[in-house]
C-alpha cells in the first residue's frame, strides 16, 4: 500500500442511526477505511444521493454482505492510497466510482475496476452524479433491454436521476424516447432533455398515449422503476417482441396481471439490481461505459442534470428533497 | 401448377359446426384446396391433435387471418401438387408440415418452407405427431429460453405432447430435465422418457421440490403452459438469470404476482405463440429442426410418443380423450 499523503485515522460520515425518516441520518465519526487487495482509497469530494439510499434509511434495503453500513452508492474524489495489486489509477488521480455503500463519508474504498476517470472537463460534483444512473441505465436499457438506434424507449420517472440519464443516453444512441412525469413542468423538462414525447401520468393514461403516438404499435423497450399497476400497462404499451426492464418498485412489487399480452406479443419482462452484483459484473459495465459513453461526456454531448447540492451534514435535507419528488435530476452531497 | 395425379374436387374434413364440446366436431365435405404461390397440396394420411384445436373448438382461439376455419395444426402425407414457384419437394414426396389450420381433412395446403421430409424410418402417423410439438419446443426452449447443455429445464405437463417432446429434446441436447405431472403413473412415464426428476403436482409443491433438488439454486429454464398460480411458483423455482417461457395458460392468464424475484434474480419471463407467426418465422424454425433435430430422429435417438390414433370421423372422441388428460404423448387422426 503506497501512502504518500497519509490519510487521517478518522473521518466524518453520515450514518443511519435507526430505520426511519430523513432525521435518522446523523453526522458521526468513523475510522477511515483501509483499501484491500485491488482497492483504492478515495478522498470523497462529492457523493450522489439515490433512491436506494432512501430505502436503506427506511430499513427496507439492507447493505449486501461485506458492504459498509453507511449509505451512499456513488462518489467522486481523489485517489489517496492503493491496496495490493491496485494499479489502474495513480495516487492523486481524480476518479468517480460505484460503491456498494459508504459513499456518505469523507473517505471511501472501492475496487479499482469499479472506478472510472472523471470525464474531461467535469467537476467532481458532476462526476459524482454519474455512476449510479449511468451504470444502471447502461446495463438495463442497452445490455438487458437491447435498445438499438431507431427503436423507441419509454422511461418512467423521466425527471429522476435515472430518467434524465436514460433520456440523454437513449437519444445519444439514436433511439426515440418517450418519458412519463408527474407534472406539466416536469414533462417540459423531459422534452428539453431530448425526449420526443412526455406524458403526464397524473392526467393521462400512459399506455393509451404510447399506443396513440406509435399508431398502435407500442414501444420496443420500457425502463420501469414503478411496478404495481404500471406492470399491466407496460404490457399494453410494449410493441411485439418488446422488452420491459424492472429496476425498482416505487408502487410496490405486487400486482394482479393478465399475462396474455406477454405471450401473444412475445414480450420479455426482466429486471436487475445493481448493488448486490459482484465486483466483476460491475467492472464489465464500467469498461463498457468507459468505451462507449465517456467519450460522449468528454465531448459534452451529454451532461448530468444536477438539481441540488448539500453539505454532508445536511444529508437529511437531501433525503427529504428526494422524497418530495420535487427535484429534476441529481442531488449531490459535498463532504 | 404440376398435377400428374389430379386430386378430387371435394374431400372429407372435420369442421367445428358451432363453438362447444367435442360433439360439435362433424364430418363434412369441403372443396379440395388449391396450392397458392410457394405452396404444396398434401394428401393427408395423418393429422396430429393439439390443445389449441380444443380451444378453437370451444370458441376461444379463432384461426388467424387467411387460415382455414377447419381445425388441425400438423399433418403428414404425400405431396400431390405444387403451386407456382414451389420446388422443395417433388410430387410424391412424403412430408410432414406445420399448418395454421385445416389439418383435419383429406387434403391440406401449406407453404413448402413450413414442411419437412418425413424422417427416415418414420411412419406417417409418427411424422404427423412431430411438427406442432417440435416447432414449439425448439423455438421456445432452445431459441427463446436459450437452454444449453449442462443447464436444467423444468417442463410442466411432462406427459403432454409438448412435455414428452421437451423431455426428449432437452436430454438429447445434454440438459438435465425436471418434469411435473398429475399422477404417479405419469411421473413414472416422465422418468422413462429420460427426465431426471418427476414431480407429482397434486401431492407435491413443485417449487419446493425444484429448490430441494438443486440445493436451493433453482432451474435455468422453465417451459410453462399452465400459468395462473404457477407463475409465482415459477419465479420461485427459477435460478438466477433463469428464463421462463410461457406457451399457454391452462390455469388462466391472470395471476396476482410478486415481481420481487423477477428483478432480484434477473429472471426473463417471456413467451410466444406459434400459429399466428408469419410463414417466414416458421420456415426459420423448420430449417433449424431439419439441421439439428431431424438427424436425431433418423438415428432413432428420439421417437415421438404416440398415445392413440382415431379415424378422422371420430375426431370428437380424440378431443374427449385430450380433455380427459388421460393420455401420455400424442393423439393422431387418420383420414
Amino acid at each position: 500500500m503506497s501512502t504518500p499523503d497519509v490519510p487521517p485515522k478518522t473521518m466524518n460520515a453520515v450514518e443511519i442511526t435507526t430505520p426511519g425518516g430523513p432525521d435518522v441520518l446523523k453526522l458521526t465519526q468513523r475510522p477511515v477505511p483501509t483499501p484491500g487487495a485491488g482497492e483504492i482509497l478515495v478522498r470523497v469530494t462529492a457523493a450522489g444521493v439515490n433512491r436506494p439510499d432512501v430505502l436503506q434509511r427506511a430499513g427496507g434495503y439492507p447493505p449486501p454482505p461485506g458492504a459498509s453500513d453507511l449509505p451512499g452508492l456513488e462518489i467522486a474524489g481523489e485517489v489517496v492510497a492503493a491496496g495490493d495489486g491496485a494499479s489502474r489509477f495513480p495516487v492523486g488521480a481524480r476518479v468517480c466510482a460505484l460503491v456498494a455503500g459508504g459513499g456518505y463519508a469523507e473517505y471511501a474504498v472501492v475496487h479499482e475496476s469499479n472506478a472510472l476517470p472523471v470525464p474531461a472537463g467535469f467537476s467532481d460534483i458532476e462526476a459524482a452524479a454519474l455512476p449510479e444512473t449511468f451504470f444502471t441505465v447502461w446495463t438495463n436499457v442497452f445490455e438487458r433491454g437491447g435498445l438499438v438506434a431507431g427503436e423507441t424507449l419509454l422511461v418512467h420517472g423521466g425527471t429522476s436521476g435515472i430518467g434524465t440519464t436514460a433520456i440523454m443516453l437513449a437519444k445519444a444512441f439514436g433511439a426515440k424516447v418517450f418519458a412519463t412525469a408527474g407534472t406539466d413542468e416536469k414533462c417540459a423538462e423531459c422534452l428539453r432533455l431530448g425526449a420526443d414525447l412526455a406524458i403526464n401520468y397524473r392526467t393521462q393514461d400512459f399506455a393509451k398515449e404510447v399506443k396513440s403516438a406509435t399508431g398502435g404499435g407500442g414501444v420496443e423497450v420500457i425502463l420501469d422503476m414503478v411496478g404495481g399497476d404500471y406492470i399491466q400497462k407496460n404490457y399494453e404499451a410494449a410493441a411485439m417482441d418488446g422488452r420491459i426492464v424492472q429496476i425498482a418498485f416505487l408502487n410496490g412489487p405486487k400486482a394482479t396481471v393478465d399475462f396474455t399480452r406477454l405471450m401473444m406479443k412475445r414480450l420479455t419482462h426482466t429486471g436487475s439490481t445493481l448493488r448486490a452484483r459482484p465486483v466483476a459484473a460491475k467492472a464489465s459495465i464500467a469498461r463498457a461505459l468507459e468505451e462507449k459513453v465517456w467519450p460522449l461526456l468528454a465531448a459534452k454531448t451529454i451532461r448530468p442534470v444536477i438539481h441540488a447540492r448539500f453539505p454532508l451534514a445536511e444529508a437529511a435535507a437531501a433525503h427529504a428533497l428526494m422524497e418530495s419528488s420535487a427535484h429534476v435530476g441529481k442531488i449531490v452531497l459535498v463532504p
